[in-house]
Parts: C-alpha cells; structure tokens; sequence
C-alpha cells in the first residue's frame, strides 16, 4: 500500500509537532557536504510498503476472545501496520525502500491484568503467537519477527495506572503501560522522581524498559531499570508470577531477573513496584575538557571509584565534541560560542589537540552532595582537564529528548545514521573502543568513504562503563539495507571480538540476536530452554526472539 | 559415641583460643541470675551423640571416585561427624541433650573445578546425593536432612585460591571455597577491601556467603553479598554455568541470581568475581542515643533517604542498648562508663526513657564522607538523638566476631539464646516489631518468663530495613528442644503474618523451610521446581532444602 498523508507517524520519531529540517541547523548541513563531498538533498521518494492481509475476519476474532469488548479488538490496515516497525535506522530504511516486511493479523488492547490473563489462555487455545507491545520506541528491531504463523500484537498502554504510593518505604506500584511522563508527573505531583529518563523516555514505557533493560541518562545516581525495580508481577501462560518484593532477603533464589530482558519471551510484565526518590532541590553542572578521550576516561573511573555518584556523566570522544558544536539550534550560546572562539587556538596552544568533554551533573540533596562536587572537580583536575562554565550544558539539556528528530531528516537527506552501544570492564574500555575503530578502518574503508564515528562513554559504574557510539555515513543509494547489514555486522563482531556486550541498554532483538547467542554459554541456553517450556510450553509469546532463533 | 575430648570444636564456635567463659561477665551474670530468679550454674552433662555408621566402605568409595586421591575421600567416625551439625542454638541443644542427628556417609576434598565435576558426574552415576559445605557456620539448620539415603558431604574449601585482581576494574575472582580473613588479607595487600564482614567473618567462607545470600556488617557501604558479586561460575549435573559477567547489560535475563540463595540445591558456585574497593584511608563513628526506637528509626529512614551511607548504621532498640552495657570485658570503658554514671539520673530527666543507641561508622574516602557525616549528625539531631562520645564504639568493635563465644558459655550455663532476623518495608518495620513481641507475650508469656528479647537495625536500605532480635531465656530443662521449637514457630509465624520476610541474612535451611514454603508464590514454587528439573535432574544436589520438603 501507498502510505497515507500521515505516513509521518508511522516511522518518524515522536511528536510530529517537534519535527526538525536539515536547514536549522546549517553549520552541521555545511559540514557534512564538505565530509561527504556532496550536496544533502531531501530524497524525493515515496515510501510504500506492503501489507500481508490478517488471517482473520472480525468474526473469527469474536470467536477466539469472546470476552474482548470491540474496541479492544483492531484488524485496521494502516494500525496493523504501526505495529510493523519500530524506530531504528534500519527500519526507517526498510520502510523507505519499500522493503517487505510482516505485519501482525491484530491488535489487543487489554485493560486489566486479568485481561491479559484470559488473551493468553485463549491464545494458547486458538494457537496464536502474541507479541507484547509497549511504547513502540525499540531500536533493535523488536518487531522484525518471520509472521509464518497467526500473530496478534498485545498493546499494554491502557495499563497504565497508578496503583500505590508508599511515601515512607520510598516505592510505588504502576501498571507496565504506563509512559515516562505520565509516571513522573504523578510521582512529581507528591515530590518524588523516579529518575529514569532514557532517550526514549516520552515514547516508551515501563514494561518495555523492563523488558529490554533500559538505562536512563540519569542512572549515575538513580541507577539502571534493574536497579529500580522492587518487585513485578508477570503474567505467565502457565500462571502469574509475583514474588513478595523485600527490600533485601535471604529467602531462596531471586526469579524476577528471569524477566527483566526476557524481551516478551518468558511473560507479560504487568505491574511493577519501583524505588522512588525525594525531587532533588536543584541540580548542578560541572562541565570539563580534557586532552583526550583517555584521560577523561581515566578521570571517570577515579571518579566513580572514589564513590562520587553525578546524576549524569557523560564524556564524548574528540568527534563527538566537534560535532556537537554544530547541532546547536541557536547561534552564540554556551558551548558553541566558547569553542568556536577560543578552541583553535587557545586550546591548541594548551595541548587540546583532542579535545573531549565531560559534562557532569549533580542532583543537589544537601550539602555533601557539593562536596561530592568538588572532590569530582579536583579529580578531573588531576587529569589535565580544564574547567568549563556551566552554561556549556544548556544546549545538551535542551536537546536532551531530541536528538531522535534530527536523525529522521538527516535520513531523509540521504544519511545513514545510526546508533549502538556496549559495556566492558574499565581496563577493557579504550581498547574495546579503538578496535571498533580499527575495524571500521579495516574492513569497510569507512572513514575514507566519508564515515564519521562520534562515541561518548555515559554509563559509569564502579567496574566499567557503557561505550556509546553514532555512525553518520554517506547513504550508499541502492544499497541501503546492504550498507546497514555490513556496518552492523563489522562493529558488532568487533564489540564480541574484544569482550564487550552486545548491547547495554537496546535490547537484543533481531538485531543483536546472532551476537547475544554468540555469547551466551550453551548450559546457560539450555537453561533458558528449559524455563521456557515450563512457562510458555506452547511457544505462544514472541517467536523467533533471543533463543529462539528462525534462521 | 560419647565425644572426645575436643568436642570443643565439634559445636562451640570458632577457635577454642578465643572461647571466653560467663565469669569473665559478672555483671551480665548477675543481671540475668535477678531475671531468671536462679543461679546459673555450668551444666555437668556430658554431651553424647549416636552416629549411623558409613554405608560405604573404603574401597566402595575408591570403585565409586576413582580418581579421587586417598586424602580426598574421608570415611573417619569424627569426621563425619563435623559435619552433622551446623552451630545454631538448635545443634547444641540437639548434641547437648544428645538428640539423633543423621551423619553424612563420606567426606570428599575437591582441590579443584574439574573435581567437582567429577564427583558430581560419579555421584549421579552411583545415586549418591551431594551436600555442599562452605565453612560450616550456618545456624539455620542446612545440615539436618533425613538422611535415608547415601550422601557425601562436599567440603570445598581446598578451592581457595585467587584467581585474578584486576585494579583497573576494580574485580577480584576468587574460588568459593576461601575464608573471609583470607581473602581480605589478600585484597588488603593490594590496598583493596571486599567490604564483606559478616559476624561469622572469620569461619564462612565466598561459596557460603553466595549461597546463603548473607549481609557483611559494612552493608551500608558495600552492599550485600548480591550487590557485591559481579559473576559466577557454577558447577550443575547438567554442566558448567558460567555468564560473561558484564558491569551492567541488556543481553537477555540474568541467571546468576538462580544460584544465589540456592542454598547448595541447583549447583556448585565454584568461583566468583567480585567488586572490590580501595581500602578506605580511615574510619570514624558518630554515636547517638535516641529518646525511643521509634524516633531512631525514622532518622535511619531519613538518613538512607537522604542519599547518606554509613558502612555501618546499628540502632539498638531499649533492651539491646542495656543489654550492651554488661557484656563489656573491662570495667569503665566507652558505653559502660557513660551510661553507668549518667543514663539514670540525667537521661531520664531529659526524656531518655527508653535510651536507644544508634552506632554509624562511615569510610573515609574523601571530605564528601565527612560532610555526609555531618548531613547525618543534623538528621539525628532533628530526631531529638544525643550525641555520644565516638569511643563509646570502641567496645562494639572489640567484641565484633566474639558475641557467638559469649553465645557458648551461656548455653552451658543452660541459658537459651538465639536470634533471628526479619526485613520489611520502613511503612512495616515498626508494626512488624511490636507484632512479634506482642506474639511472644500472649502466646508463650515469654517475658513473664523472664525471657528477653534484644533487637536491632543493622541494614538500612532505601524502601526498608532488617530487624535482628536476640532471644534469651532461662532453658526449659528436659524440654530444651521443645522450649526452643515452640518459640520459634511463634516469631517465624508472626514474622510471615505481619508481612516480614523470614530471613534477611541467615538463609533458609531446614529451620525456616516451613515458612518459605508459606511465603513462595505457588507459581514460583513451579518454575523452581522446573529449573531444578532441569540443572539436578536425579536429584542429587541438597536434598530436602528450599521446595524439596520431607515432612
């Protein structure tokens, strides 16, 4: 089918109301023409795809979930197809070249957990595959599933209540559907924060940061999604699972980080208790440059080592600070204004022949937090880096959510851009990072076809850190699912190659699943088999996902 | 047999040197001679114990292990012995009143993983079940198994070397079978610290503390052995279970916490990598007393909420603090001498009615830990607490490991005492510790009885705490085994009612499978009982444990 007008929706990030174009942003346009040796055209062609019929009629459907009311039950074209693709380069380009691809035969939507309950029982029944669906913001291709069998897609956001706050114990119950801001509003309105704010965080909700293990820009004080979580109630097809959820306890094993990353394969994440937190007073930033990308690394590692917690922490490496000069929508302010003036030649002059920079920021508590602050300053200090004002941070906060937009027009402009990100050990960390370089260089001449490659380390923890890189390439016409699929395979047998994980905070997916399998210990599969089959015997959630591979 | 003379070391804890006996406490021996209205006297009872002959000879053991070196296999009467016991109240009185207790058939000497291996392929082949022994310190019942069938206990501590530090990444990996005094020394060398102490510190060992999912005094700090341990390797019937053991990751569920808390039921862990932490420069204790349990309480909660983490955080509550005041070895000292010469005049003047005393030792990492003492010292101060001077910790630390040794002379003095643990929500602590007082008056008129019960806080968390009680009371004699399972299904029963969990620290064993098994969602139960089905398939591992129950 032809896409409609509002085709927008369907793969573009977010709000269409906050779209972006090339043109504001003229200093990074400029820049890449250079790089590329071309000039950024929007592309001209007219995105279809095609759509396989439902298997079946609105009857049949009756038959299978009597007890669904009707618009709980959808066999719509064009909302079967929202359910195709989601938000990652690799389906944009899909969607663009009118690659094929499978859609669902409905969608569900639940309103209660018993609802989920009874579209299980009645699935396993009727022998259909259900796929949960959750905010739609995955980017490892969740949804890039072979349909060779009646799928149904399970929308959870009608789940989406508050279901308790305990003020003095610091938790509170939501149901899984629920998005990123409604949640932080309710927990707001009380003086509390979750403190959970991936990218994705307009667009996503707490089901889908369970079950593919979300970070949030934030998660130096408040930590990963599995830190966060107290307790969850997880809707099995042979039965609800929901563990008592002590604060610590030595009562026997700990099964509910079965489901945290089971990706919809092991159960129905329903309802979760989470830790929340008093609303920090302020915040503050502590803005750096260093030499170089190791020195700030080392930095970080002393920093978290020494047990001091910024909220964020987030070093970029040389191309990235460079490039985020040019993003800035507005003209002379913070960052932009302090290195265009001074960068070429004060820094140069200093020895920033790389300069990398480090923006920090701290949730304000109480007066040890400012002490955390400095001590963080004299570290950095150690390192050689120099003090920046914190005005820097201004452009990044603004933009904090945004990024996503200006990637939908740079692939419009015939840009492939992409994300992907892993963690290692400290001492495993630069290596890890040169040799995806190197195997870039090596194997796909990507930086002499114009390829840039920005990564900033953003998730430090007392052990490692989290290595996140973007790729912005020349789009090679034609080839453009062929150009993906290569660049995708050559950086993740690299990040395999040399000890890192195949994903931190994405998610396995399709994408990723050839490497997680890779790395996982055939006894540790066999084990997830055999969970498997004890929970969803009949194989009815989210086929051809993590184990389970169809190819 | 009636016990050789070193029967010392079969159930008295710890090192014969450091036994201390009841005279040394005059104070605290007249106090509890005015409770109990009688004289305790040491009992003249000569321990005996029946011990059920090996089913196996020297050379069956040699046809079953061949591999095994001589000096790996023991069948010696004594021997076995050792490890038909674990040192909770409960085993005295069992070897004290000399109760039947079932013997392990042999002892076996792993030196290495691929011993392990090997003994549990042979004993799956020869139908022999395989118990698992760390450092044998366990007081809730882990060896008490009906034992109608061959065991042969696995003694692992000949696994105990290190295998690597990495200072980088700050991670150690450590074979389980090691000490904690050990493997301290040897992180200490490098100027790190594990961070682990639990009371039983110096006799436990890595694989026990994992198993047992046990809680180090420096929580606060360090976290509990689950925050602590990065990876596992464990050794199943099934194979060898060993994941990559990233910082943090989105590759898939986490299975390593199937193992923790396994109580020896789904595996081996044979090694570990764990964080590690620069040895901090120095400590410092700020002391308070509070004017109630109450109002203490709720400054720890508003401490650990505040982001504050003392290493050590220990409330007493009125019975504890008083308590603590007779069992100093020397006169005129800290605690003692404060309170001695103030607490009745000018405490109660100024509303100290119920004094209880709030002992928090921080790390001194960098000025951020002082300020956050400080933070602190106002938090008490709002709760209407007294600061005392930090010497007063002084007699808290001499006595850190050596309470188990005052434990022992007590009993021989047929005292009973033993404690349990609970955690709950902070919204539930309060309630859940005047429940089981309140259980203990009307159902065993145990304070009628001149029973004391002593508590206190000693792990704080964000959404809740431990509760740790101390049980003393005249023995019931003729009836010490009844006197002690009366009371101990009363608190454990009022533990689960008000919502407790009914072990924080000591694990479950056979003592607290009752109440396990009460408190286990019946579909958890289901997907343990798989995933043994799975790993131990003949049923091997730790029969009788966590869902295996016999009665």
């Amino acid at each position: 089918m032809a896409l409609p007008n509002d085709y927008h929706n369907l793969w573009r990030w977010g709000n269409p109301e906050n779209a972006v174009q090339l043109s504001q942003f003229p200093k990074l346009q400029l820049f890449l023409e250079n790089r590329f040796g071309k000039k950024l055209n929007a592309s001209s062609k007219t995105p279809s795809v095609k759509i396989s019929s439902s298997r079946f009629t609105e009857n049949e459907l009756k038959v299978f979930f009597p007890k669904l009311k009707p618009n709980q039950i959808s066999l719509e074209e064009y909302e079967r197809l929202r359910y195709t693709f989601g938000k990652s380069y690799y389906d944009i380009i899909r969607i663009i070249t009118s690659n094929n691809s499978f859609s669902p035969d409905f969608i569900l939507f639940p309103e209660t957990v018993e609802d989920v309950s009874y579209i299980l029982k009645q699935a396993v029944a009727n022998k259909i595959k259900i796929i949960t669906y959750a905010g739609g913001s995955n980017v490892v291709g969740a949804f890039d599933t072979d349909m060779s069998f009646p799928v149904g897609v399970l929308n959870m956001q009608k789940l989406n209540r508050l279901i308790e706050i305990d003020s003095d114990s610091h938790t509170a119950i939501f149901e899984a559907g629920i998005f990123g801001p409604q949640l932080e509003k309710i927990l707001n309105e009380k003086n509390f924060t979750l403190g959970h704010f991936p990218q994705s965080f307009e667009f996503s909700t707490l089901g889908g940061w369970l079950a593919l293990r979300s970070a949030g820009q934030e998660s130096g004080l408040y930590g990963k999604i599995e830190d966060i979580v107290v307790q969850m109630k997880v809707v099995t097809p042979s039965g609800i699972i929901e563990d008592v959820g002590f604060p610590r306890h030595a009562c026997g094993p700990d099964f509910q980080r079965l489901f945290l990353g089971s990706e919809g394969t092991l159960g129905i994440i329903v309802q979760a208790k989470l830790r929340i937190h008093k609303k920090p007073e302020s915040y503050f930033w502590k803005i750096a440059l260093f030499k170089n990308f190791g020195s700030g690394s080392e930095a970080l590692r002393e920093l978290i080592q020494s047990g001091i917690h910024p909220a964020i922490a987030r070093l970029s490496d040389v191309q990235e600070t460079q490039l985020s000069t040019l993003i800035g929508h507005k003209e002379k302010r913070g960052l932009q204004k302090f290195v265009q003036s001074i960068m070429k030649s004060w820094l140069k002059s200093k020895g920033y022949h790389e300069p990398c920079i480090l923006m920090m920021r701290f949730a304000a508590r109480n007066e040890s937090d400012y002490t955390a602050a400095k001590v963080a300053e004299r570290i950095i200090k150690k390192y050689g880096a120099q003090k920046l004002p914190s005005s820097v941070a201004s452009s990044w906060e603004s933009t904090r959510f945004s990024l996503p937009y200006l990637r939908d027009t740079l692939v419009e402009h015939d840009v492939l851009i992409d994300t992907f990100e892993t963690v290692s050990s400290w001492k495993n960390l630069l290596p890890l990072y040169h040799h995806i370089k190197n195997v870039l260089k090596l194997h796909n001449d990507y930086f002499g076809k114009g390829g840039l490659l920005l990564c900033h380390i953003s998730h430090v923890y007392e052990t490692g850190a989290s290595l996140y890189f973007t790729m912005i390439a020349p789009q090679e016409k034609g080839k453009e699912i062929q150009q993906w699929q290569e660049l995708k395979k050559i950086v993740s047998d690299a990040i395999i190659e040399k000890g890192g994980a195949i994903s931190h905070h994405h998610g396995i997916g399709k994408d990723h699943q050839n490497w997680y399998l890779k790395q996982l210990n055939p006894e540790t599969k066999k084990l997830l088999q055999a969970i498997k089959n004890h929970l969803d015997p009949s194989t009815t959630l989210n086929p051809g996902k993590l184990i389970d591979a169809q190819n």
